[in-house]
């Protein structure tokens, strides 16, 4: 039996080991660890994990594979606690929001016989979801940022680019300081611009008449301050230089279209029906560069063998098989 | 025959109109009117209208009541082209995001015999939503904002009010001027936000990587970026001093936020656990006040029974019965 700890059984570590047994795989067993008794009962219960754990040091007993699915700061006396239990040649990977901060945590912490490669599955749900919402489905089509550490095994990096096909999601490679500037721009910056709003609406004198006209436009800009606060505390403080460079660039941003409505309806409205085309473009795929169409590795078909052999390799074929027919449907 | 007419038959406009017929009153024929042939088609196919106008004087001629739903820059020729066509004591209404302007200019061009009633329903689509997606229960459940022109008849308030319950919607009264100010704040500066957001990441350099990590969070937080520009554009236009008001809050609110990423990670967490709680206890209901409880006009069953008579009255009756045994429920 190849052991696959899954730390932190929440909406993301529960799905994907929903997503590991859905795949069937013969000879792996998924052994689950959460603080939350109640968090753990569920995975188990929904047949997320074979086993639960009894401490965070039995669970990693013996591992090939250990993902860390907590909120980022959780993550650190994580790997602290792991350290001296983890096995020989074993791959520790995370899904957190940030990479810099961990990736540097896993250098200090982690011995020389173990290979980090971190990693981001670009999925979620729109509110602070639990272990209850798991889906194995969750990461169908998503993008999955691999951030392999310098002196990561290429087995180890080849795992976890296993482990992202597994889950149905497009590995792509990023260095840690790159991936924490975009995911500040794409997703952290419209968090905080979601809780600004929110709040200045809630906290305005005039909030019990102004609720009654909130509509679906409301709900939907605000969305995001209904997340996890702790994640979103953790990422505020995981990624806050990055963040607070979006958030300046984003005020100057929006003091260019209040300089429009000020003063230039006619720029104003080609801003805006140039952001609608755009927009259009971009939820259609149409905006894709060339380079991009097939951004993997020459070795697809050696890769992900190490973990969990040929059973992976050969639906990895097959993903890379059906990403190629939808990518001909798109060129068309 | 009464005629209702429908200038406009978008969204907004077929969705009233398949409102009125899904009520099946007797004796109310809806003619439509619109600058675009094709959504009138629409309109017409989808029996939002029985009768498809081949002029804008043609669409008013001895129209009871007058529906006007288009952008609301276009509301003014419109208002300037029906004044001299309108009936004696004919009832004008519009469903404009903006209240100010076109108060200002139903009291400059229209005649003194006819009645003006301004209304905002709260409801629309995501996407620029045309024709196509009118739908007779888009407005179910939402506010419907009245606003009458300091001269205009009861008889003809009673009518909107009956116009808005017919579609299953709230009437909420207020002044134009309050109306604007928060629409500003819970619908207008959300766009605006939306818009930047989006066009910040899309001409970054490196918007080519990003996108790849653009997960559901970023097409939820930028989705108003693909309204109608025509809209938005007009919206700023009526709009603008109020919503450069909100900006402004705004960009301070923003900047709150930034100094607690910055300066102080506890005072952080407690306002993005305080947004949390308080958004879910508004999503709920859970955060009304009494006194907001049951906000309609005590002579509420003579409502209405100007322009639809008896008929209406009843549903307007079975609707207070339902909104009261929900309001009961939600107490409990």
């Amino acid at each position: 039996m190849e052991r696959v700890t899954i730390i932190g059984t929440g909406l993301i570590g529960g799905s994907i080991g929903l997503g590991l047994k859905a795949s069937q795989l013969p000879g792996v067993e998924v052994v689950g660890y959460d603080d939350s008794s109640s968090a753990l009962a569920t995975a188990r219960k929904q047949g997320a994990i074979d086993i639960s754990a009894r401490s965070i040091g039995d669970a990693v007993d013996g591992a090939r594979m250990v993902i860390i699915a907590t909120p980022a700061l959780a993550a650190r006396s994580i790997l602290q606690d792991i350290a001296g239990r983890l096995a020989e040649g074993a791959i520790v990977t995370d899904t957190l929001s940030t990479k810099a901060e961990i990736m540097h945590w896993a250098r200090e912490y982690l011995p020389d016989n173990v290979s980090y490669v971190g990693g981001h599955p670009m999925a979620g749900k729109a509110t602070s979801a639990g272990a209850a919402e798991s889906e194995a489905t969750l990461f169908h089509g998503r993008s999955y940022c691999i951030v392999p550490s310098p002196d990561a095994s290429d087995g180890a990096v080849q795992s976890v680019v296993g482990l992202a096909n597994l889950l149905g999601a497009q590995p792509v490679f990023m260095h840690a300081e790159e991936h924490d500037q975009y995911v500040a721009a794409i997703s952290h910056l419209p968090m905080m611009v979601s809780y600004a709003l929110f709040s200045l609406a809630r906290e305005s004198a005039a909030w019990q008449d102004m609720r009654l006209l909130a509509s679906t436009g409301f709900a939907g800009a605000t969305r995001l301050a209904s997340g996890d606060p702790q994640m979103t505390h953790d990422i505020c403080v995981t990624n806050g230089e990055a963040l607070i460079h979006w958030i300046d660039r984003f005020i100057e941003e929006l003091r260019r279209y209040r300089g429009m409505i000020a003063d230039d309806p006619g720029e104003l409205f080609k801003a805006l029906a140039g952001a609608q085309l755009k927009r259009d473009a971009f939820l259609a795929g149409a905006d894709k560069p060339e380079r991009e169409q097939m951004d993997l590795p020459s070795a697809s078909e050696q890769m992900s063998t190490i973990l969990f052999g040929g059973f992976l390799t050969s639906r990895y074929q097959e993903y890379e098989k059906r990403m190629r027919e939808s990518e001909e449907r798109n060129r068309r």
